[in-house]
């Protein structure tokens, strides 16, 4: 759309939009740049309205939220974007639907990140899974851990109620953040053996940034920025090399 | 365009990146939210291959300038908008020839920046304008704040350069910025007793953000944010009532 050989990343956000702008910082910090115009180009949907992704699964509504996400992938596509991210880890478990109806590629935040880890953690072989009940339920990261011979770990009823919390009312809430319940989680995560912990939901990537939380914590929204990066063309910068 | 009574902004950015990073950030920040759907829809179009404005000017070449400007507001019109934002003072040279192209209404940065220091910065006499050589030569700000019976104080050449300098090399390129050269351009404003100066470039809005510099230096980009929150039905969150 702008120009004939540029590419554009689509971005469907505001699931929460806090996520999304760290997503765009993210874009940013990790593209080789020195002026305006070394940069992505990009059309983000901060579509905030988008009913809460966690709350459909569990009333069994997931048909409203397909349709209202395939107008927003529908709407890029026609923009002329080259490929299109969605940094919203709960989302994906429609994202192989939303594929089939479109031409334009979506770039799989959760196939992506096991991929990284596989590659990037040479021998890893236990990680914890922090993510929303819906991505839970929906049971991709397990899946995708399992079949790349990695061992997923889901933390109990307890230490996920906490998980929630620390989504649902610190970063989207804007609420202070008990750290204590983080120190819980990480009891969990040690005590099972887990050599690593995905954040696996966008609100926890902004978590992890909040706290500048170590590399034991794997934030499956920068593996998205890094691909979305690299599938439009751009390089990233040196330090980011070994992400 | 999500539901026939939402309202949702669009947001010509990209002018740099970082700069439309950090106004979707104050956004949010500034929006009374407590949820996801609390906070704006919007589509940000990051047009990061928008030629650079100040060297188009310099060029000759507004008309180009003009047309690629043109193009992403009529993208917006057509995607049902309610309102425009563009966070980039230098290109408001063009914005009312842009209006006068489309029926959405583009909220005037410059005027509501300067409109602003009148309400709220009640008897102020002289204000800097730390900005572009583009933003200066369209004499815009001096303009505003002339009519509204403030002195507008430009830097002389030498502190022009800095000004520049911090913009080009340090913020849109990414180098480290020589602080100095700030104490320098703060020298300049205090010697020509302005009691106040704005931030009348994105990129400056995220150096005063980078530097948490103090409320002599009023953010213009801040001042857009706000309203932009305003006109798309949102409520401000109260510490910003005093903006």
């Amino acid at each position: 759309m702008w120009g004939q050989e540029d590419k554009v990343l689509g971005v469907v956000g505001g699931m929460g939009p806090l996520a999304t702008q760290l997503f765009y910082r993210m874009l940013i910090d990790m593209t080789e740049a020195s002026r305006d115009q070394d940069h992505l180009d990009m059309i983000i949907l901060n579509h905030a309205s988008m009913p809460d992704r966690t709350e459909m699964i569990r009333l069994g509504r997931t048909e409203e939220l397909f349709q209202a996400l395939l107008k927003d992938v529908k709407k890029l596509e026609e923009s002329g974007v080259t490929a299109i991210a969605i940094p919203c880890n709960t989302s994906h478990l429609l994202v192989d639907r939303l594929q089939a109806e479109i031409n334009v590629p979506i770039i799989h935040m959760i196939r992506e990140t096991v991929k990284s880890i596989k590659e990037r953690r040479v021998g890893i072989k236990r990680v914890g899974i922090l993510a929303t009940y819906g991505t839970i339920a929906s049971g991709l990261y397990q899946k995708a851990c399992t079949e790349a011979g990695i061992q997923p770990f889901v933390p109990s009823e307890k230490g996920q109620k906490l998980v929630m919390k620390i989504i649902y009312e610190g970063v989207k809430g804007g609420n202070p953040i008990d750290y204590n319940d983080f120190i819980k989680i990480e009891g969990e995560l040690a005590t099972n053996g887990c050599e690593a912990a995905i954040m696996a939901c966008t609100e926890l990537s902004c978590f992890k940034e909040m706290y500048r939380l170590p590399d034991y914590y794997i934030d499956a929204m920068e593996v998205l920025a890094a691909k979305s990066i690299q599938v439009c063309g751009r390089k990233l910068r040196e330090k980011e090399g070994a992400l």
